[in-house]
C-alpha cells in the first residue's frame, strides 16, 4: 500500500515535471479537483481521443460521429432521470459546518474497523514469526472477527438503506454508529438529503425570463437525442453506432485521486443501437471488443480485468466496467451498458415525438435497444501515463526514469539532436525536422551533453532521438536510439522517416 | 440583400440536410443560439480544428500546445477584466418585459433609415430608367440626404455615450429618438444598466460554501495562468506561442445568425510571448501569416480582408480583425491583438506571483508582451461550408448542388461505389474499404442508381467517387470521379490510395 501511494506520488509529480500535468489556476492556490494539460499533456490527450475516434468510427462502416453541445434543452435531463435521481446523500455537522457524503462517512468507518483487524493481524504476525497462519488467525481470533464482523454489519445495513432510499435511515445508521465528524470531533449531524450532483447556470438575461440550464453530466444524452437527425440524414441501418468525445461536468462532493475523478472531464462515448431482443449478443460484442482495445496498447494483459455489475442502474438490463490497475488499485476505466430503450422511450413521453426505427427486414417500426460503450478520457490518460512510468536499474547499476508511453500515443514521436552545436550539425538537424515535422511532432534539441538529452527524452516519453554527428556530413546517416530498449542503430536519413511511421501508424496498432 | 438572406438560407438547410449541423435539443423544440454538429459536422469541425493545430503547433519548433479546464479560479476573471467590464448595455420595456440589448435597439433604428433611403433610391432608379444617377440622388435629393444624416447622427451619438459609458445618455437617446418596443410598440423604458456575459455556476455542495465559479468567456487565460508551467517544463525560450482549442461561453443577449455567434463556442487561440518593444513586429508578422493561412485553403481570396480596430480593448495597442466574406456580408472570422502586458501583469497583481522570463540574451527579467491570434472554430466551419456550398448550371441545362469543401477538410475523402449490388463487385468495393479506412474516412454506398449516389456525394462534399464495375474484375482498374470537375478516370486500384493521398496530404495544403 505504501508502496502504491509512493509510486502515486511520482505519477503526480512527473506529470507535473514534463509538462503534462498542472493544478488548474496554481497561481490562485488552485482550483479543487479540476486540472490544465500542459505542452505534452495536450498531445497525449489528443493523441487518445483520436486513436479512440480512429478506432471506433473510421473502423466501422456502420458508426458515425457526433459533437453535441453541452448545453442542452433541461427537459433532456428530466426525462434521463438526472434532474430527479442523480444524486448524493448529504449530511452536515452542526458544529463544524462542513458537508460529507453520508454512505461515505460510513464507508471510512468500515475501513478504519478493517485496518485495526490488519493491525491485529500484523501485530500477531510479528509475535509468531514463521509459524504464523493468517487465514486461522483471521477466522479464529475473536478481536480480529469482531472488527470484521462489525465492519461487515455497517456496509451490509447502509447498502440495504440505500436500496432503500431510506435517508432517515442512514442518519439513524451514523449515530448509532456513534460516527464523529472528522473535523470537529462533534457527533451533532443534521439531516441526510440528497443533493443533485449537475451544475446549474442561467440562460438569458433577464431574472424573470432565464432558462435554467444544467452543464450536461453526460455526453450520451446528446447521442439519444439526436439519434432520428442522423439516422435520417446518414441513411444508417440498425445495428449502427453514433461515437461522441466531449466534456461533462458533475458537481462531486468527494473528488480525489487526481485527475481519476473530477468536476470537469471527458467522455468517449459510443451507443449502439440494436434490434429489441438483440442487446446481450451486441453488450457481449462490445465487452470483448473494448477490452481487445486496451489489451492492445501493450500496457500488461493483467492490468485489466471485468467487473460485471450486480446493482444495475436504473437504464440497464445488464453492465460491466473494464477496471485497469491504476496505482491505487483496480477502478473502473470504461463501462459497457445495455440501456435497453430507456432513454429513447423517456425522451418519446417527455417531446411527443416518436424516436423510431422503420426496420425493413422485420417490416416493422421500433424503438431501438441501447448497447453503451462509455470510459473517460482523463482516466485513459491517467492509466497509460501511470502504467508507463518505470524507474529502471541499468546493466551499469545506474537508474533512468522512463516513460513508455504506446509510441501511437507519445506527445513527441522524435527528437533531432545535433551532437555538437557546431560544424554545420545543426543546420543538418533542422532540415530532418523540417522534413518530419508535416507527418509527425517532433522537436529540436541541442541544450546539454547528448546523454543528457537522451535521459530528457526518456522521462518525456519521447520513443525515438536521432542523433547528427560528424559522420553524417560524410555518408548521410544518422544514429537512432530507441526508447524502451536504449539500443542504437545507424540508418540513412531516407530511412528515417519510414522507420517512425513504421512504429506508430494506426494501422500497426489496431491489428 | 434579397439573394444573401436567401443564400444563407441554402446553407441552414443543407447543412441539416447532410448531417452537418442540427438545432440543439430539437425534439424539444430547440435551445437559442446553440447547435450541435452532426456526423459530417463533427468530421469536418475535427478537420479544422487538427489543420489549424498542425498548422500552428506542428510547424512551429517554438510554439507547444496547451489544454485547459473551462472552470478556473473565480479570480483569473477578476484579473482579466471580465468581471468588472465584460458586459452588455440592457434595458427593459416595462410593457412586455422584454429585454433588449440598448445599443442594439438604437443600431436597429438606424438601419430602419437606411432601409428607408434604399428605398427611395429604388423607386427613383425605377422612374428615372436607364438615365438614373445612384451618386448623384444619393447626394442631392433632400428626402434620401434627410435619412442619411438622422442615421449618421443615431450612431454618431451612440458611439460616443457607450465611450463615455454614459447610460443614462442611452437611455435619453433612445427617449428621444421614439424607439418603442418592436413587441408591445411601448416607449415605456426602465433605466439602462450593464449585464454580464459570463454564465456563472456555483462549486461545491453547500450553499455556505460554494464556490461561485464562471463558464470562461475565453480560452486565453487559460494560456496566461499557466505561462510559467510551460515555459519551464518546456524550456521555452522568447519570443514563443502557446496554442490551445477549447470551449468558451458568453450569454449573449442577440445571438443570431446561425453558428456565426453561439452562446456555446469553440476557439483556437494561440498567445506569443514577445520582448517588450517588439510586439508590433511580431503582430505584422501574424497578421500576415494567419491572412495568408485562410486564403491557402483556396476560398476565394476576395473573400478576406482586414480590418483595423479604431476603438481598442482596454488590454490592447494594436488589433486587426481578418474579415471573412459570409453569406450576410464581411464580419470578423478571426482577431489579431497585441495584448501588450497587461494579462500576465494583472495575473502578477492579484496572484502575488512574478510572471517574468528571464531573457539570457539581455541578461534581465520581463514580463512580455503578448500577440495573440484568435479565430472561432465554429465560424470558420460556417465560413468554410457557406462559401463551399454552390449550384452549378451544367453544361446539358441541368443544375447540379456541390459542396465544394477544401479536400483537407472534408468529412469523407472517398465514397467507394458498386456499379450493381451483384457479381462480386460489392466484394471487391468492401475490400478497398478495408484497404483505404486506416488512412482516410471513407463510405461504401450501394444504393441507388450510379447517378443519384454521385450526386449524393457531391452534395455531402466527398472529394472522390471510386466506382467498381464489371471490368475491374477483368483488369483490376476502377473509375475515379472528381467532385469539383466531375471528370471521370480509369485508374488501378493499387492507385487508388496515392492519388487520394496526394490531394488530403496535409504537406500539399500548407505549403
Amino acid at each position: 500500500m505504501a508502496k502504491q501511494e509512493d509510486q502515486f506520488k511520482k505519477v503526480i509529480s512527473h506529470a507535473k515535471e514534463y509538462g503534462y500535468i498542472f493544478g488548474s489556476s496554481e497561481i490562485y492556490d488552485g482550483l479543487s479537483a479540476v486540472y490544465d494539460y500542459g505542452q505534452n499533456g495536450a498531445e497525449l490527450k489528443k493523441n487518445i481521443r483520436e486513436y479512440w475516434w480512429k478506432s471506433m468510427v473510421n473502423m466501422h462502416q456502420n458508426i458515425v460521429g457526433l459533437d453535441a453541445a453541452i448545453f442542452m434543452h433541461p427537459t433532456t435531463w428530466k426525462a434521463s432521470g438526472h434532474v430527479d435521481a442523480f444524486s448524493d446523500p448529504l449530511i452536515d455537522n452542526k458544529d463544524s459546518k462542513k458537508r460529507y457524503r453520508a454512505d461515505v462517512l460510513v464507508e471510512d468507518y468500515a475501513e478504519k474497523l478493517n485496518i485495526k483487524a490488519e493491525k491485529e493481524i500484523t501485530k500477531a504476525a510479528k509475535r509468531f514469526g514463521e509459524s504464523f497462519d493468517r487465514d486461522q488467525y483471521e477466522t479464529t481470533n475473536p478481536r480480529v472477527m469482531g472488527y470484521r464482523q462489525k465492519q461487515k454489519d455497517a456496509t451490509t445495513r447502509l447498502a440495504r438503506l440505500l436500496e432503500a432510499e431510506d435517508l432517515a435511515g442512514v442518519k439513524a445508521l451514523i449515530e448509532e454508529l456513534e460516527i464523529a465528524c472528522p473535523e470537529s470531533g462533534s457527533k451533532n449531524w443534521t439531516d441526510v438529503r440528497q443533493f443533485n450532483l449537475m451544475f446549474g447556470t442561467k440562460l438569458g438575461a433577464s431574472a424573470e425570463t432565464a432558462t435554467d440550464l444544467y452543464l450536461r453530466p453526460e455526453t450520451a444524452q446528446g447521442i439519444f437525442v439526436n439519434f432520428l437527425n442522423v439516422q435520417k440524414t446518414g441513411r444508417m441501418k440498425i445495428p449502427f453506432g453514433i461515437a461522441q468525445t466531449g466534456k461533462a461536468f458533475r458537481n462531486e462532493i468527494v473528488a480525489r485521486q487526481f485527475i481519476f475523478r473530477m468536476r470537469e472531464f471527458e467522455q468517449m462515448e459510443m451507443q449502439f443501437f440494436v434490434r429489441p431482443g438483440e442487446e446481450m449478443k451486441w453488450y457481449e460484442y462490445w465487452k470483448e471488443t473494448r477490452l481487445k482495445w486496451h489489451k492492445s496498447l501493450g500496457l500488461g494483459e493483467e492490468n485489466y480485468r471485468f467487473h460485471d455489475h450486480e446493482k444495475l442502474a436504473h437504464y440497464a438490463n445488464a453492465a460491466a466496467d473494464i477496471e485497469f490497475n491504476f496505482p491505487f488499485g483496480f477502478k473502473e476505466l470504461e463501462g459497457i451498458h445495455s440501456r435497453t430503450d430507456f432513454d429513447l422511450k423517456a425522451h418519446e413521453e417527455h417531446s411527443g415525438k416518436k424516436l423510431q426505427f422503420f426496420d425493413p427486414e422485420l417490416n416493422e417500426s421500433y424503438v431501438p435497444y441501447v448497447v453503451e460503450t462509455s470510459i473517460g478520457l482523463d482516466r485513459m490518460f491517467l492509466a497509460v501515463f501511470s502504467k508507463s512510468l518505470q524507474e529502471e536499474t541499468l546493466e551499469d547499476g545506474t537508474s533512468r526514469v522512463v516513460l513508455k508511453l504506446p509510441s501511437i500515443l507519445a506527445p513527441v514521436k522524435a527528437a533531432i539532436l545535433p551532437l555538437v552545436k557546431k560544424d554545420g550539425l545543426p543546420e543538418i538537424a533542422q532540415q530532418i525536422v523540417d522534413d518530419l515535422k508535416f507527418d509527425f511532432n517532433v522537436i529540436y534539441d541541442e541544450k546539454d551533453a547528448i546523454g543528457r538529452r537522451y535521459r530528457r527524452q526518456d522521462a518525456a516519453g519521447t520513443p525515438f532521438c536521432i542523433t547528427i554527428d560528424h559522420d553524417t556530413i560524410k555518408d548521410q546517416t544518422v544514429t537512432i536510439r530507441h526508447r524502451d530498449s536504449m539500443k542504437q542503430e545507424r540508418i540513412a536519413i531516407k530511412d528515417i522517416k519510414g522507420i517512425i511511421e513504421q512504429q506508430v501508424s494506426f494501422k500497426n496498432w489496431i491489428l
